[in-house]
């Protein structure tokens, strides 16, 4: 069982935005036992969607569209989806209510000319219900062959593949299972990494295939498999993560569940600790207090942050003594100690992470070198600074700390 | 010239990463005039990737590959690559040398066998120097035909995009003029903006075309043209920029330079006014004060934030009293006021922005609607708060609110 995913849209192709939309497809399609062959991003234009609409159906067996289903005169999907199915549009009264209901609710306005025209979908569709926008998602079948039309609106797109696609798929098409494993290593390179576990690389069975996946300072290795019996292949992907770990114990950080960050393990195993967190963060500027909050359940274990960007705010917020800074700098062991081990102070928490660093293009408040970075971790019993070199990539820096952090903090709290 | 972006890898295709190479690569090589047809993610397999090199030769002249060219065994594009070229490979001492050199500098051990097989190179291949990689960027030429094959790692396939394909490219091929001009409005939906410039859209010239591109609150107009003379091309937009002002003079925000956000408008702002910035957030959890100092030049107004997360750190950090909270709730527009009254006034900022909320998907500390978000900004002489209600979804209760607070924000200080 395969599909390709298109995705329609001047703005993907001269990057105007990240087409993230087809990554939570392919994720989803795979949930229900189907892969995903390939992914075209194309541009607003006719005979191109024709083509790649053709292409599509040669290569795979569901074909899902997402984008070119607004209201103004740039999005064609639907015109030339309705003549790829030598079909025509006519009007769906309850999409119109539904739309006429959006307006009044969040506009309270009578519906416009250009909107009313969302109502028209192809005479052979089978509406999906788009609860949240004005373009319905629209079902489409050739023989054994399914096209899905859906809006490229990330949340309306993720509710009609949620409510509407995946059960419907999963009635009309017998599929095996696909699963996937990944085991997130931290510490080394992949090339190291695939030389210690080379053998059994080379001995895995056939429906089983590894693959590496090296981000800044992390590896990840992912196992997946398909299969027609979803326990038989679950115990044939365990058969081999269980040869694999003892050859990279010392690196090995935890299983990655649905594709989940350090910073979601660490939350789990705070709250089943019943213990808190806070941050102080100056070259990160928030993004680790950005990533612990970004999942819901962060209230259960996470205080807050101070982002102490400008060296006065470590002095006036964080209570960061200004001889210190003077005497060892504002990037310094000194420093993140003292950052680290005051906010814990102020925000009552059990742990602390602080980050000082400069991160460039150029050097800021402080001598040290661009790229240079300090770490510390503060406990009710100790506080631990770390240095790294980050190199002179803003970018790389902010997020190669970030990540570091992550790794020695749920050190720290895994050893506890 | 039309070129092709064919990314590489089964992680693309499962939906583990997001594709944000291609976007990267979409704009660099429209800054140049190339325009991108198509881009084509497929699975790491053999026939797979002959099959999109041979299409990819059919629709562009310029293909660019990334991915696949790592040292483990799931890495097969250059391989592949050298088969379809007809090709050997053969060993490249430059390249040696050079992952010797960061064997040395990085791990200080010797090269791996794994390794060495990076500095094998299809002997028509010209190699471009990855200078923070060990996969050399590959550079082959069929007539008039060019293919490029880079390291799927961002930062090592954006730094051979700009130092070496983008000069290359430039010195092959001749080139048209591509520009764009981005349009910013916030506060009317889509087809409300299509409405009001629906005349000036049907009269545009066949060179230029229009389109929308709505996100949560905001709505992008981007007028895209191409042609031989750039001064020309540039007065042309230019027209139609100055004939769509006036009709959105209300919602207009301002222009959007290579993309960049609001926050990148509000930084130069500050910068060139001489005034400072601290945020207080809670349910935006250190996302707005990541935004601003995502780009470099933030030490220039930025001066911090207190991510207040739960209650008793507005509390003990940013001294909001707890009968004003009781009294009123922690979601309400009496504290998101003293928010920001105080967080100005500790961290010594000429302007303050706060954020309270509850993002959901379960009511946290107050007894506010899931969705329920107060929006406060304070000056010198004065604190105002807005009240919204952004939905249900966690996700877009925390995006929404930090687009908002930074629409809200621009208002104030663009009024200044």
């Amino acid at each position: 069982m395969q599909a390709e995913i298109i995705t329609i849209g001047d703005e993907i192709l001269i990057g105007q935005i990240i087409d993230t939309n087809s990554a939570f497809i392919g994720k989803a399609l795979n949930s229900i036992g189907v892969s995903v062959y390939q992914i075209t991003s194309i541009q607003d234009e006719k005979q191109h969607l024709l083509k790649a609409f053709a292409e599509a159906e040669q290569n795979a067996d569901i074909i899902i569209i997402t984008g070119g289903l607004g209201p103004t005169k740039d999005d064609i999907t639907k015109h030339t989806l309705t003549e790829y199915f030598n079909d025509v549009l006519v009007q769906n009264n309850q999409v119109l209510q539904h739309v006429e209901q959006l307006f009044k609710k969040y506009i309270n306005q009578p519906i416009s000319d250009l909107n009313k025209q969302q109502a028209l979908v192809p005479s052979k569709a089978k509406v999906l219900n788009n609860r949240f926008g004005t373009a319905p998602g629209m079902w489409l079948e050739k023989g054994n062959k399914t096209f899905i039309s859906l809006p490229g609106v990330p949340y309306e797109m993720k509710a009609l593949i949620d409510n509407e696609v995946l059960p419907n798929l999963a009635e009309k098409y017998k599929r095996p299972f696909i699963l996937h494993k990944t085991i997130l290593t931290y510490g080394l390179g992949e090339s190291v990494v695939a030389e210690r576990i080379e053998a059994i690389e080379d001995a895995l069975p056939k429906h089983i295939k590894l693959a590496y996946l090296p981000t800044l300072g992390a590896v990840r290795l992912r196992l997946s498999g398909k299969g027609e019996d979803e326990a038989v292949l679950a115990k044939d992907i365990e058969i081999q993560v269980k040869k694999i770990l003892p050859l990279i114990q010392d690196i090995f950080v935890g299983f990655q569940n649905n594709n989940e960050g350090l910073e979601l393990i660490i939350a789990k195993q705070l709250a089943k600790m019943g213990k808190t967190l806070a941050l102080a963060e100056s070259c990160t500027g928030g993004k680790l207090s950005e990533k612990f909050t970004s999942h819901s359940g962060a209230s259960a274990f996470y205080k807050g942050a101070v982002v102490s960007y400008a060296t006065q705010t470590k002095i006036d917020v964080l209570d960061v003594s200004e001889t210190l800074i003077n005497q060892y700098s504002v990037v310094s062991e000194q420093v993140a100690k003292a950052m680290a081990t005051n906010v814990r102070q102020k925000l009552k928490s059990d742990f602390a992470i602080a980050t000082t660093g400069n991160a460039g293009p150029t050097k800021g408040d402080s001598d040290a070198e661009v790229g240079t970075v300090f770490i510390a971790i503060a406990t009710k019993d100790k506080v631990q600074a770390f240095e790294f070199s980050m190199g002179n990539h803003r970018e790389r820096v902010i997020n190669k700390t970030v990540n570091k952090a992550l790794e020695l903090f749920q050190k720290e709290i895994f050893e506890n």
